[in-house]
């Protein structure tokens, strides 16, 4: 069982991580704007169909306007892409770097879970329009994806009790990730469960998955 | 821990499942190959960006031929979206239908998994897309998630053992749904795992959520 003064710490600690979190801090206005428009327009419309024009339209500009800021809607959906995904890095960087482990991973949980019911319009554009990316810019990417999951990864092992179940770390680092990156799926913010109380559900699951702490009968 | 014969009994039934399901069962040979043209098309450059020229040159028809099975390609989307929705609904009563109800669960866990690895290229079409669909057609899909979703909490209240801990059964059906519906996202057919090595990780991960059989110094 997860002590409530255990969760409670961990809430503490990805809230600090998240508040300090903002993918499009170094923008001016103006191109925050673009990037507000692009997202919803790449979300509803998807990325093919959408159009500078759309884009320009959503965010009050002339198309003109538009390419002081970003010469191409590839580059914008690059630009998106790599922010969105630095910043799940960087959040669960900063979660994985707490003591101890077990404080590190529920951080990370909550943080991760959270992150993607509040950033749900990001985390859709950025998982389901990744493979309109190419080359370099798609390796990029893939790159950083591929470093988010060896942090994952430490800090499940950390945790993990070692038991004669046949369970490798990769898989079990696959479905701590799974929970989370699925959470910008079914996450509506008129439904259920607030952000937090998605990152709450999030450790007590994930804390289940990674077998921490199995004492059922444990008082609260 | 699961002892290897429930897991191998699970797997049979789901394989059984797996082979009697065809969500393109009745369709002539021609309407299939449309199908997969689209399917491919949507998966790769997104529904609005797909044109039935796209689709018909893809399954080596005219576009006059292709019009004799689908009016449309919003008439394509929600035929591909219904059948997908419906397929996996179908898998999962088969599943849910089994005794005793950790038997249930097992299968239905796994028989999900596998589902979302082998068709993967479907369900990303029909989770990515689903908003390109609108009105009646759109209400119908939300209403086979829903009864899916029923069918899930249901196995899931059956073998998950109460605890003093506050996951509520919404929130830990979610979480195996969630483990399944991910596979298609992350899946690589020339990655680490097959379909059926998913399937059965995913059994252990479930049982792990819904705290199944939670001996962990029982023999295997």
């Amino acid at each position: 069982m997860i002590v409530s003064h255990d969760q409670d710490a961990a809430v503490d600690a990805a809230v600090e991580i998240l508040d300090a979190e903002d993918p499009w801090r170094d923008l001016p206005p103006t191109a925050r704007m673009v990037v507000e428009s692009a997202l919803l327009s790449f979300a509803d419309r998807g990325f093919h169909a959408t159009t500078l024009k759309h884009i320009a339209s959503g965010s009050g500009l002339s198309t003109a306007a538009l390419y002081v800021h970003f010469s191409s809607k590839d580059e914008l959906l690059y630009d998106i892409s790599r922010r969105g995904h630095e910043s799940a890095l960087t959040i669960v960087e900063k979660a994985a770097a707490l003591e101890p482990a077990e404080h590190a991973f529920r951080t990370l949980v909550y943080v991760f879970a959270r992150w993607h019911a509040e950033r749900r319009t990001v985390a859709r554009v950025v998982q389901y329009q990744l493979n309109a990316l190419t080359g370099v810019q798609a390796e990029e990417i893939a790159n950083i994806r591929r470093r988010t999951e060896r942090v994952v990864r430490r800090v499940v092992a950390a945790v993990s009790t070692t038991s004669d179940d046949d369970i490798d770390l990769r898989g079990l680092s696959a479905a701590v990730i799974s929970l989370g990156i699925d959470v910008a799926r079914w996450y509506q913010p008129d439904g259920r469960y607030t952000p937090d109380e998605v990152g709450r559900l999030q450790c007590r699951l994930a804390a289940r998955l990674v077998q921490l702490e199995s004492h059922p009968t444990a008082p609260r």
